[in-house]
C-alpha cells in the first residue's frame, strides 16, 4: 500500500471510525483497518457487535494518490492520536512487506507495527449503491426515533432479549419498542415514503442504536438506508456503513401493557415540567418522585431523610377526570422528557396498578411511552 | 436569618466557595456556610486546608434585603443543585431555630437541615480592607506565577515540604520555588510595586495555588493583596477571601542545583517545540523521549516496543557550543512549556548527569526550570 493525501482527510476518517472501537478489544479488532482500493480509501473500526466504516474517495475536494493498493490493521489508539497532532499538509501512508505501516509528514517519521487484515470485519463498499430490499429514512427522523425509544431497553443482561430494541416494518410503517420488562415501554411508529420490498423484523443492541445515533450526528443530515439481512442490521450514508449484529429471539409481545382506558388525562408543557422535575430530583432518594394532581395543577414533592425535602408546583394546560396521587421513579422521567420534541404532553393514569401513559398532546403522533408507578407504603 | 436576594446572584456566590469544598469532608466542612451580617451575605466553604470565602455585598447591582442577620451550615450538595436548577427570580432564605433553612422562589419550597456555624472557619470580612503587613500583585501576573512553578512539585508525601511551594519575599521581589527533589525545579522571581512592609517566607501546598488559579479565574483580573501570617497565607481580592494553611518546616537550599557552567546552548521556538514534543510523545514509552542537538537542528525519537516508533525534526533558532544527546521525561517537559508565555526558550547543556537549565530566550525574565536528564543504557 502507498496512498499520498491530506492530514485533514486522513484525521477526520479516522476520528469517524475510532469510536467503534473498544478498550478491552484484543488481536485485530484492537487495530483500525485500512483498505487502500481503486478509487478509495477505505477504514474500519469493530468491536464485534458493531462495525464502522468509512471511505474517503477520490473527488475535487479530496486529494488522494492511490500510488499502490493494498491493506492493514494497525494499533488505533497510537494512530489515532499520531495524525492528530501531525501539521496540516500531505501524509505519507506506506505498507512494506514486514507489515510495518510508515507515515510521512514533513519531518516526522513514524512508524507502527501493522497486522495481517484477514480476520477483521470488511463490508463490500458496493453497499453504498444498495438498491435491494431496504427502506430509506432520513438522518435526523432516524436520529430522533432510536433517541425517544431506546432508552426504555433493560439494562441487566437477565433477559438479553429486552437489552434490544425491536424494529418492524409493516408497510410503510417502521415502528420500534424497547422495554425493560418492568418499568418502562417506549414504542414509537414512523411512516416511510420510500420501502423497497423491506419487511419483517428484527431486535438490535440498545448500546449499538445510541452509538450510531453519535455517528449520524457526524454525518450531518441526509438519507439513510436500512438494509437487514439475517444476522447484521446495516445503516448506509453517503461515506458511512454501520453494521450491528442483531438479538436473537422472539421479543415479547407489548400490545396487553397498555391500558385501554383510563380515569384521568392531563396535559403539561413539557419544558416546564422538565424544569420542574429537575429541581425535584435533587433531593428525590431512590429518585422517588410523588405527583399530586387536582384542580389546583400538579403538586411535586421528593425528600432524603435528615438533608431535607422540596415541594414544587406546576399548572396543568388541561385536566379530565379525576383528581390523583402517585409515586413514579424520577430518573426514568427525565429522561423520557428529554427526548420529547412537541411543546404539550399527555398523560393518562388508569389507577395505582397500571402504568402512566406519555403521549404527545397532539394527537395525530405515534409515539408512547409507559411509567409503571412505584409502590409507597402508603399505598400498600 | 432571612434575607432576600436574586438567584443568579446567589447561584453565583455558591458557585464561588463551592469549589473549595472536598467529596470526603464531613461534620460541619461537607456543608456550605451562608452568614447574613447588616450589609453583606458571606459564602463559605473549606476543606480544611483550604477555605474560600465570597461576600455578596448591597450596591446597586446586588439587590439584596437582609431583613434579619443570621447564620446557618447547610448540605452544600444538595443546596448547589437545588439552587442551579431555581428559575431566574427572587430567592427567600429563612432560617428558623431548629437550624432548618428553607428556601422559597416562585412556587418551589425548599427545605434543607442545616448545622451550627460555630465550628466553620469563618475570616473576618474586614480583610478586604486590610492596610497591614502585605503585597499587592495584580491577578494575571500571580496567575501565571503560580502555573510556571507549582507544576514542579512533589506529589509524594514522602518529603511533605516538598509537595509545597516556596516564597520569598525579599525587598520588592517575590521568589516562587517548587522542585520534587529528583528531576524538576522550577523558579520565578516578579518585582512587586507595592509592599507593605511584608517580609518573609512561607511553602504553600502547591494542590492549594492550583485550586487558587481557577478560583482567580472566576474574578476577572484585578490586584490581589497578599497577607502572610504564622499558620496562614491569605489572597484577599475584592470579594473573595482565600485561605490556605502552611507546611510546616525549612524550604531546602535550591541554589546548588543550578548548573552554573555549560557546554552549549540552544535557542527554540517554543511553539513549534511543543508540537513536536506533543507528536513524539504519543510512542514515547516511559515518557522517555531521545533528543540529539546538531548543526542540522534538534532530533527527536520515542518509541514503544511492539508498537512502532517515531523521529522527528526542529530547526534550532540559534546554537552555541557542542553538539549533544540526552534522554529526558517527555511529560514534564510538556508541562513545562504549556506554561511559558515568551516566543522562544532558551536550553543549556551543562553534560549527561546535570540538569538541562530551561530559561526563557529573552535575558531579563527570571523563570527558570531545572530537568534532569534519565539514564539510559547507553549512557552508563
Amino acid at each position: 500500500m502507498l496512498v499520498h493525501l491530506s492530514r485533514n482527510l486522513l484525521s477526520k476518517s479516522i476520528q469517524h471510525v475510532f469510536k467503534a472501537l473498544s478498550n478491552n478489544s484484543t488481536g485485530v479488532l484492537s487495530g483500525l483497518y485500512i483498505y487502500a482500493g481503486s478509487k478509495e480509501v477505505v477504514f474500519s473500526g469493530s468491536n464485534a457487535s458493531l462495525t464502522v466504516q468509512h471511505r474517503a474517495c477520490i473527488t475535487d475536494n479530496n486529494k488522494i494518490h492511490i500510488v499502490k493498493q493494498g491493506s492493514i490493521v494497525c494499533p488505533a489508539k497510537y494512530l489515532y492520536e499520531i495524525i492528530r497532532k501531525l501539521n496540516d499538509g500531505n501524509v505519507v501512508l506506506e505498507v512494506n512487506e514486514q507489515l510495518i505501516l510508515s507515515i510521512t509528514s514533513g519531518n516526522t517519521r513514524v512508524c507502527l507495527s501493522g497486522m495481517s487484515p484477514i480476520d477483521h470485519p470488511f463490508i463490500p463498499t458496493t453497499y453504498h449503491q444498495y438498491t435491494g430490499k431496504s427502506i430509506d429514512v432520513s438522518s435526523s427522523l432516524l436520529k430522533s426515533l432510536i433517541k425517544q425509544v431506546a432508552g426504555a431497553v433493560s439494562t441487566s443482561e437477565a433477559k438479553p432479549i429486552l437489552t434490544g430494541v425491536s424494529l418492524e416494518v409493516q408497510g410503510n410503517q417502521l415502528t420500534m419498542i424497547a422495554t425493560d420488562g418492568v418499568i418502562r415501554m417506549a414504542s414509537r411508529s414512523i411512516y416511510i415514503e420510500n420501502e423497497r420490498g423491506f419487511f419483517g423484523s428484527a431486535v438490535i443492541p440498545g448500546v449499538n442504536l445510541m452509538e450510531i445515533v453519535k455517528l449520524l450526528d457526524d454525518e450531518g443530515d441526509g438519507m439513510v438506508t436500512i438494509q437487514l439481512s439475517h444476522h447484521e442490521i446495516r445503516f448506509i450514508t453517503q461515506n458511512h456503513i454501520i453494521e450491528s449484529v442483531l438479538i436473537e429471539g422472539l421479543y415479547p409481545s407489548t400490545r396487553n401493557l397498555v391500558p385501554t382506558t383510563y380515569v384521568s388525562e392531563i396535559i403539561l408543557n413539557v419544558k416546564s415540567f422538565r424544569q420542574v422535575i429537575d429541581r425535584v430530583f435533587v433531593l428525590a432518594d431512590h429518585h422517588l418522585i410523588t405527583i399530586h394532581v387536582s384542580e389546583k395543577g400538579l403538586e411535586l414533592i421528593s425528600s432524603t431523610s435528615e438533608i431535607g425535602d422540596v415541594r414544587d408546583e406546576l399548572l396543568l394546560e388541561d385536566k379530565n377526570g379525576e383528581n390523583f396521587s402517585i409515586s413514579i421513579n424520577g430518573k426514568y422521567l427525565i429522561s423520557t422528557l428529554r427526548c420529547i420534541e412537541s411543546d404539550n404532553i399527555r398523560i393518562r393514569y388508569a389507577g395505582t396498578k397500571s402504568p402512566l401513559v406519555l403521549l404527545p398532546a397532539s394527537d395525530n403522533s405515534t409515539w408512547l411511552f409507559l411509567l409503571t408507578p412505584v409502590m409507597t407504603k402508603d399505598k400498600r
